[in-house]
């Protein structure tokens, strides 16, 4: 099984790889739960009082979450924000997004803001600064981690690395059916664009990296591409894998093992839908519904991961 | 020179390409002014009255952008808005862009949000609805076009073509030094990489044509990759091109004209720093220098254009 370590003081780990990987030993478990809220499936108990009012609504999502967050904490070191989920409401959404952000402590639970940020040189400096720094009157937004792309090349990435805090999971290989298009096609030398995009990231991402040997850039590769996974940890190793599309996208766990290296450290398994909407909308122990799916999510991966 | 069609009602206009060709003709130059609001190079008049705090700063730069769309009206169609300069200053920077978009009629000027969104199907959709559809209690952010990611495949993409009003424009060959690193690399079948995402491009955005021939899917491809400009012209015949790095980036007329296509349309030539900054900061006259730049900018792409 996977050593635990106490969790002393996880505030105070300056790097984001050492940290998340401390909060992944206090919980014995490398997964993450997806947070896509969607008004539609709230429980009852927390559906918005006004539901024509983008307010209301994203407060309720606001809500769910904390709730969320609170349920699934004994088990889980780390949940993901779609960034997507909340720019529906427009201000109130980022509103809700921040409170969120700075209403849960690095010791309660890791923060990735999936929000799929990215642009060029100049631009990617005014996102990484959206993100990680302070602004005036409202506090750093400071998600642990912020998903980015990687298709505009290094000096397109380099802004997200340049926080100490704060680390970046590049997009390498997603986990939908249309990432083949491009992510599949074969290079003259035999490598995919996927071994590619790979390789790039681990370069970049070679001057960041932390005490346990893991870079504060990190990469996305769905757990969907299992033939793909094991090259592509070998391309990479001293990237953090974030691994969605377990469970709703189909992803299994025979899928997500090649994402790990061989002492079970390396990569953070994503479970969103069913996770958090593991309950009837009308059940009052809604949490406790989410509590139990999100301990057999851990319980699972982490047995697997630790038994190979 | 490129005929002008009289601008009878452009607003009336649903398709977004055609909508975007109408304004062009309207002012006889394929061209796009980027905001890239940045406040410390604000002019004097227009400094934020509160330095540290993010709504006085939001709210500056929001003027500053009226002030320049009104003074570059009279000679260029289009405006680009860059939301990371708006997203450094949270929900603040968010009110500031809806505002912008929703306080400027098309017939006025067409709005590019270059956010380069993009993510999975699912999220994808929630991008879109977050841009084009109605938020509730808030009114539609509706920008005409949205830059948006290609590294995803189709099922990241068709969702921002789902709603009539509005286009996309998928990053295909960025203006940047680094993007090189992947756009360029070789295929086995001899295309490179951005050959092979344009090629996505022109196949998906077939099924959204306007009457003029061009899609409600466009790309971007930078002014500073002139020799691929003319193959990625061939393989994306409907795709009008959003053409980045003219002017403080390096590109320069010789570069974008490959871009267009033979009768001069295809293509929108994007501006920024060289025209918004075209002024000393205690300069009370600011807005003139503005709107020189803009229209010395519009003529000469206009002439060069017009005159192949």
């Amino acid at each position: 099984v996977i050593q635990s370590r106490p969790m002393t003081d996880i505030n105070s780990i300056t790097h984001p790889a050492d940290r998340l990987l401390a909060a992944i030993d206090s919980k014995r478990a490398p997964v993450c739960v997806g947070l896509d809220p969607v008004v539609e499936k709230l429980p009852v108990a927390l559906r918005p009082e006004e539901e024509d009012d983008a307010e209301s609504i994203a407060y309720a999502m606001e809500e769910f979450c904390f709730e969320i967050i609170e349920a699934v904490s004994p088990s889980i070191p780390c949940v993901k924000l779609q960034s997507a989920c909340f720019e529906r409401y427009g201000h109130h959404g980022w509103i809700s997004l921040q409170a969120l952000i700075q209403g849960t402590t690095q010791e309660k639970m890791q923060i990735i803001l999936d929000a799929k940020r990215g642009d060029i040189g100049i631009s990617a400096e005014h996102y990484a600064a959206a993100n990680f720094q302070d602004i005036p009157g409202i506090g750093a937004f400071a998600p642990d981690w912020l998903t980015i792309n990687s298709y505009l090349g290094e000096d397109g990435i380099t802004p997200f690395l340049k926080h100490e805090r704060h680390g970046a999971f590049a997009m390498v290989r997603t986990s939908n059916p249309g990432g083949d298009a491009i992510q599949n096609l074969r290079l003259q030398d035999g490598r995919t664009v996927a071994q590619a995009v790979g390789e790039l990231i681990a370069s970049v991402g070679a001057g960041f990296v932390g005490e346990r040997g893991f870079s504060s850039l990190g990469a996305v590769v769905g757990a969907t591409k299992r033939e793909d996974a094991a090259r592509l940890r070998e391309i990479m190793p001293q990237q953090l894998f974030l691994v969605p599309g377990y469970g709703a996208q189909g992803g299994g766990i025979d899928d997500v093992l090649p994402c790990f290296k061989s002492d079970g450290a390396g990569a953070l398994v994503t479970a969103s839908r069913s996770v958090i909407y593991a309950f009837e909308p009308n059940d009052p122990n809604w949490m406790k519904s989410v509590a139990d799916a999100a301990a057999k999510f851990a319980d699972e991966v982490g047995q697997a991961v630790g038994n190979r």
